[in-house]
């Protein structure tokens, strides 16, 4: 986890949604389990304003299947709240790619909601590991 | 959509669920879009109990893609509801199946949660629509 | 429903997401239960524009329960698309309202996914039915 | 985590289901973020199985929030597989306890699907920490 203070990678992103109505629980808050969904979102996006969708990596044969994932919730976020994700990666393997995640929201993105991270495989079309592409390497280092 | 006290298709299954903390949002209720879900699990009890699975469908060459959905809210489902789904087909077309399902919840099964209908074309591989098949309709009206 | 072609409430709006991973489902397309999040959000993002939201409307005590929703998928939308889910209000009860929407994909928001309804009632703090209040009318129609 | 081969608590619970086709995604397996609703449903039928509902765990002015999350994705689970989850608690702190989870799919229930833990604080009705009540702990120990 990269804590707030810390220094997060410079190539990074900034996904904004608001908080539907679906995503929350009885609690009142965003139920535990959809800030994956906001990270997935969050690095498919990363990759997109890098001008490579994640299709278009699956379509070059390359596939980034999770093998973890760890988060540490800090303060709820609630229903129409306005959120923003920042995520980056963190590390590379030889055969994985590690993002981070921040989740914010208001009073304007100052109030820390969790922390996150995610290690993907980078795997062939049949799942087997390969080492992390070059081209892919190069892109989201931009 | 068949009302308590209408003829329900006699062929038909129940599908038993505990609600749980992310099927419901912050009005303290099972999220309204949550129960397409609950209809999905009960087509595939209503096959699994034919001796026939969903993916057994699809593996001999016959999808069964949604075409229509319609829901009536009657009343709130909440957490740890023990919740019943009752499921069955209410239509045959050439190239088409509906089922029509009935939620009930506690006290004892006695309160009408929702209502629903489902229809499927029966397209294959490809996406075109063809004929439901003659097994495909003789092991539903088992 | 409101096929295009057809008017469509001219107090709409237009709201616009990347389909993510987590919609898709193993037929490789969004999950038809998902349609009711993006109709949602739509909902959300239609109050917000005009200055009001769905939380502040439950602040001044009003609730607008989805009573019945109709869904007719046309097309079915991938991982990646960029879509717009056109909403508004298409009519107005006594102690109801309805949205129509329309969800378009690529290429360029011109290929019909799908069609919607929802219908609302109007219910105070403890859930009984009420006239729709002006000041949510009026905000509405701007 | 603990790994197979490692000691589980003993006072488990197994929490069955079949996967649904909502549950996967384009990858054609089930979605990585929701593992964390089947931890969830695992741990209410833990409660339930115990004779306390989590409902009713909140009623004496419990809450047990989850505070860090972590899962280790070993090998997919596909649609209709027929899936368990095994949960008990692992830890327990002065104000927190601590669940793990093994899911295991086919062929009957060897196959090693995923390693989780979920970390909760105990909080009474305000969100303020709490001491593990002791007939909280007394019924989970049986």
């Amino acid at each position: 986890m990269i804590r707030p203070g810390e220094p997060f990678p410079e190539a990074d992103t900034r996904f904004e949604l608001y908080v539907s109505y679906g995503e929350t629980d009885a609690m009142g808050v965003v139920y535990y389990g959809n800030y994956a969904h906001w990270f997935e979102r969050s690095r498919g996006q990363y990759l997109r304003e890098r001008g490579l969708s994640y299709a278009e990596v699956e379509r070059r044969g390359v596939m980034l299947p999770v093998r973890e994932m760890a988060v540490r919730y800090i303060s709820p976020a609630r229903y129409d709240e306005h959120i923003v994700v920042r995520a980056g990666i963190s590390q590379w393997g030889r055969a994985s790619v590690t993002f981070a995640y921040q989740v914010y929201g208001p009073p304007e993105h100052s109030r820390l909601v969790c922390l996150g991270t995610t290690q993907h495989a980078c795997v062939d079309a049949n799942g087997k590991p390969v080492a992390v592409p070059g081209w892919l390497k190069e892109i989201c280092l931009k």
